[in-house]
């Protein structure tokens, strides 16, 4: 698929993937994709990242239920940076981070340290049961 | 300064800023930070990354005008990625991007094919006299 080599991967066959909600254009999220995560993505219409903890094809939500819809896959000048128009689901409020808040960068910079400035709106341990 | 020991630097000792614009929440651009990037983006309150190409430090803005001020610093839960809450100076609707677009993420997938969706707001050439 010539599209896909329009993406310059990086040495490991990777590149960043930010996730912006559609409506509250809130960042949730950047994750990591390969070649095949952005592929299936297109493919299905919802987030496919690369998670590179586990070595594998992740799809977003397959254990907490907080799938993506993807509207929109855009690509940077560079062609390095890949960004998504996304639905979050599986909670209301949304909640895309793994420790249970609505972004992952619920922390501040404020002064010389960072302060959690976003509420938890879910345990972890009931997202991941 | 212990608050910057608390980002999880990459093997280069880098990490992926994002630079999102106030009023509009549109993201503009992603580029790269080392430590004292982070460092001198607070102390200063504008962006200034990493140069990868350059292999320098790069004071967003210092050819073109096309400056940020900084209004927040955010981090996510992992500690690898930087949010940036921006004002983007030096021309009026805002260009980020080195092409004379608004945002870096002007190319959209449509089917197959990658389209640029958004307009060149000023030639680059005038741009980088």
């Amino acid at each position: 698929m010539e599209w896909l080599d329009s993406v310059k991967w990086d040495r490991d066959g990777l590149v960043p993937a930010i996730a912006q909600e559609r409506g509250s254009d809130d960042v949730l999220m950047l994750a990591w994709m390969n070649r095949d995560a952005l592929a299936e993505t297109a493919r299905r219409g919802e987030a496919v990242y690369w998670s590179r903890s586990r070595g594998r094809l992740w799809h977003k939500g397959e254990e907490s239920g907080h799938t993506q819809t993807v509207h929109e896959i855009r690509l940077d000048c560079d062609g390095d940076v890949v960004l998504l128009r996304v639905t979050q689901h599986g909670h209301d409020p949304s909640i895309a981070c793994h420790t249970g808040r609505h972004s992952c960068f619920y922390r501040r910079l404020d002064g010389d340290r960072w302060d959690a400035v976003e509420p938890v709106l879910k345990d972890p341990e009931r997202i991941y049961k």
